[in-house]
């Protein structure tokens, strides 16, 4: 019955199983940097199953074979594996590996278990060891039994690397690299291992085109007190670069010899690493008297602060990106009662409005364009099969972001495309008042992120209502969307250790969603400021930096509180002054409308 | 120079320490169940240096003697060492083995440190060790140095164990041990250790009077599915708790056998303890090949969430408890003027008044009254060389606890001794803004303690303030006032996976402390109780159950909000209605007056 190309896949990688012994293969989806986003070279569960969706994992046994994968992947995987002789296996909780505990339950004592050590992490593996090992389980991390299959694999992309000006950057790689080796001294460790290719990139003031939404070069780096290992394909790197590689003294070397340096560090030598964003394979070629300290990243630390000139940078981007969305929504008002226009269609559109501005290379990630029900799915990314056709009610959810040279940008709207009802506006404002409290917090030096969670929650709590996500995360510098490690949420899982500081970029993006119904969501980027000093410590509070009106036909004016509604009076002004300029008359004279204060009604100051 | 009896003890320490070659030694302040609170047939450290406060940990080599201790107690310190021959040395962050630091940095390779093992955990006995071992220094915990010298060491208390009886704990102890072994069997689990003295009282149903503020029988159990072993002191237990015992299937063993019988649990069985009580010898005594699972016990998490009948029990104390509270108060008022009260004075007359109360057992802690700048000090316990006489102005904050078989009390305030000036009213307002919005707060289940602790911070926040201390513990039921798994407070350390349940008791103690002024404080406890059901989910708020007027002489009504006010009034209504009736004529109309709604000026309304 499943006889479709993807069955007769699954047929050779059992094959190969047997062959080689093994009673389970789990395949992962992951490259040897442990990112968010993949090339097509290593989207390998496309291949093998058929489903395109971004985050999944297999498992393979003799007579089973699973795709384990989230909720706003159900219906697209049901369609996607008819035939393919995998079945759909639905997390109960998205991002974790429930695999495990199915592996746990269904392998025999004395079994085989295979993973591609590059594509787990020694964070991951340590979890499936746990898991597994106790049952008298063995595990092979070697075995690789996609290439000898894969015949017309896709080939790693082939565009070459950039520099990134100081003028972007402001600082540059010469002294990234001494502050680098400065917390190196501090921590007494002589070797920094990069895994994760943001970090590399921020350190050596580069950018690739290896990934669709970030600007990176899948490489590795090593940093020890005198020199700078960078692993790389060689024909990736211009010439020009290579240059100031050699006048900054950092030594290029073949991408697959990191493994073979890693096993030849020195004894007794100290080792700093991230084990969530190390493969298994780079770990274990560590030598054993090699000391490891496991922390996340020194540059990942680093480059979570923004510093001045890429704060002056990320303004104007927000300026710019302000000004593409406001030309987009306007284009919308203007359009959806006489031009056929879909979430597909709105998101293409909004593309151009963002290529029309200086120095924008691309989306930041999927545009999430989203009607009516659609909205209620936070993850929702509108396909040829789901796309819908936008009408004259209803609500509009638009969430997107920029990659820019001077930054990162990612901004949610929700609009109204007829009349609201009251339940939507009540809904809207218990949520926007989240966005602004949050945005309006001082808080004391030393705060985490989880701690000031409840604030983006509180109006919605009060209300019986709640979001199943996270309110913050950080964002990269022309870097990758979601950067660590600062995060703002309900689990204070992850590093306790990361508090919030100034120059941190976070978002902010508190949502409410109605099943079958809406989703409303706003979502702006702050930075993390100095507030004021007293005798009870230093504070700070945030600075919200994206520059887009809020849709007040959404606001129940009645619901803010006299500092909320101030805030989002001023707010408007702020975006108006800010974006004005650089508009064209008709639209500068509909975002004044847009942006007009807010006033409560004779009735609610009485009531 | 130093020649007191404590540098003889000092010096007979040092060469026992020469004749068992050890380099180091380290006296924590514990005892082998490692609660709060020991009895002082373990008060080692007193009788080694003199020093009398409640935690320190002492470290001696052959040229250093040194005590570590935090802040509350450094001038107390520094004055009881003078001429023992030891040094204080100042914790930086309380609670913290900052000692291992020190020995880390002094201790030479080769070396050998001791501490007895009964008195240190397995937790931190693992720090310990991860801090030494790489340095190539060796543990011996086997080293008790103390016993031979302590020659007319206090004897360990005689009191019987009583049974309390089902009115007061709501549940048999046949049906507390079943459900233990339900949960033991869910989760895998041949035996339970139990070292903390109050889960074993929980689960028997018995207290004891070893301890001078909770009413614990320092004991163990051993839980198996057809077993449960109770290591006591057999004198100590009363022949119809025998009989029962014997009816309960309950084996009472010797005290001092708990380790033996660890070490013959048979192989491949799976034992559940908690490392932060369980002592390294009892640690260690495990066999190998003993599956050790290491969690919170079970009776610790059964115990935090009280049945009805222990609800309906401490509302019932709370009446009582806030009645002495109010006679304290009232008395106070009259007498401050006349005759001279001082902080001890007035801890002793509060005694009184609650001794004068059905059911009370005895002080849940140490009273913390104090006035001015005393309250500055978060845990401030008033002696001889500090007690104050209180003025005709100024503040006097009063933290109290009583122990009653219905439950445990815990409750701070603070009031006005005159006129208090804006500040002073200011910094109370900002403060009791923190306990009303904690107490008002409705969230979903699935909450942990640190994601609402900023709601107690916000108001303070927003003016700078903040303090240093966690907002809330939970507290036992006629148990330790201290009592975990669950907390409210800024760290997100310890046990991530506790949720606030139905059921649960938490205290609410925001506070302000002006160092060298004066200190803010107001604290009731709360039960978390269901609140209602959405499409969202479950949703959880609180009681407050503590019963005492709030000075508003300190409230300034401007800084509240309409439902912050609105709660105050409504709590001042509850505790009038709940009080009066238990009060004399004059004191029920004194209080009348305490509890009058506040309302706000002609002015405010307008402002």
């Amino acid at each position: 019955m499943a006889n479709s190309i993807y069955s007769r896949r699954l047929a050779g990688v059992r094959a190969l199983m047997r062959k080689k012994r093994i009673d389970a293969l789990i395949v992962p989806s992951a490259d040897p940097h442990l990112g968010e986003y993949v090339p097509d070279y290593w989207r390998v569960i496309r291949w093998l199953t058929g489903f395109s969706g971004s985050t999944a994992t297999v498992v393979i046994t003799r007579s089973f074979a699973g795709l384990w994968t989230d909720s706003r992947y159900f219906i697209q995987a049901e369609g996607q594996l008819i035939n393919s002789g995998f079945q759909l296996v639905k997390l109960r909780v998205p991002h974790t590996p429930e695999h495990i505990e199915w592996l746990q339950a269904k392998i025999k004592k004395g079994s085989m278990v295979a993973v591609d050590g590059r594509l787990i992490s020694a964070g991951n593996l340590r979890l499936l060891e746990a898991a597994l090992s106790p049952g008298g389980v063995k595990l092979n991390i070697k075995a690789d039994l996609i290439t000898p299959l894969w015949k017309e694999r896709p080939l790693m992309p082939d565009d070459k690397a950039f520099t990134l000006p100081v003028k972007f950057s402001g600082e540059s790689r010469v002294a990234r690299i001494k502050r680098v080796r400065e917390k190196m001294a501090e921590m007494h460790i002589d070797y920094q291992l990069l895994t994760a290719a943001d970090d590399v990139m921020w350190l050596l003031n580069i950018r690739g085109k290896d990934l669709r939404y970030s600007p990176l070069l899948l490489s590795f780096a090593i940093v020890s007190s005198d020199q700078v290992l960078f692993f790389a394909n060689e024909d990736k790197i211009p010439s020009s670069l290579k240059a100031e590689f050699d006048r900054d003294g950092i030594v290029l070397l073949p991408y697959d010899t990191v493994s073979s340096v890693i096993s030849h560090l020195e004894e007794g030598s100290a080792l700093l690493l991230s084990p969530s964003s190390t493969s298994s394979v780079l770990y274990r070629a560590v030598p054993k008297k090699v000391k490891i300290t496991e922390e996340v990243s020194i540059p990942t630390r680093f480059k979570a602060i923004k510093n001045k000139t890429e704060i002056k940078n990320l303004r104007q981007v927000m300026v710019r990106d302000g000004v593409a969305l406001t030309k987009f929504f306007y284009w919308l008002e203007k359009s959806i009662f006489g031009e056929t226009v879909t979430e597909l269609s709105a998101s293409a559109r909004l593309d151009t409005f963002r290529q029309e501005q200086e120095e924008f290379t691309g989306a930041s990630f999927a545009t999430i364009a989203a009607y009516n029900e659609h909205a209620a799915l936070p993850h929702y990314v509108p396909d040829e099969g789901t796309d819908a056709r936008l009408g004259k009610s209803g609500i509009f959810l638009l969430d997107s972001g920029g990659q820019y040279f001077g930054g990162t940008t990612d901004i949610t709207r929700t609009i109204a495309l007829g009349k609201p009802d009251s339940r939507m506006k009540s809904d809207f404002t218990l949520a926007v008042k989240g966005t602004i409290d949050l945005a309006m917090v001082r808080f004391p030096y030393g705060t985490r992120g989880y701690q000031i969670d409840v604030l983006a929650r509180k109006a919605l709590w009060d209300n019986g209502l709640n979001y199943g996500h996270g309110t913050g995360h950080g964002v990269g510098s022309f870097l990758n969307v979601h950067e660590g490690p600062q995060a703002i949420g309900t689990a204070a899982s992850g590093d306790l250790k990361t508090l919030l500081e100034p120059g941190m970029l976070i978002s902010d993006e508190p949502a409410v969603y109605r099943q079958g119904e809406y989703g409303f969501r706003t979502e702006n980027l702050l930075f993390c400021v100095d507030d004021f000093e007293t005798d009870h410590g230093k504070f700070l509070k945030f600075e919200t930096v994206t520059l887009c009106y809020i849709d007040c036909d959404l606001i129940e004016v009645s619901l803010l509180d006299d500092r909320e509604l101030k805030w989002l009076n001023e707010y408007h002004e702020t975006v108006f002054r800010a974006l004005g300029g650089s508009l064209e008359p008709d639209i500068r004279k509909w975002l004044r409308g847009k942006t007009m204060p807010v006033k409560r009604s004779q009735g609610a100051i009485f009531k």
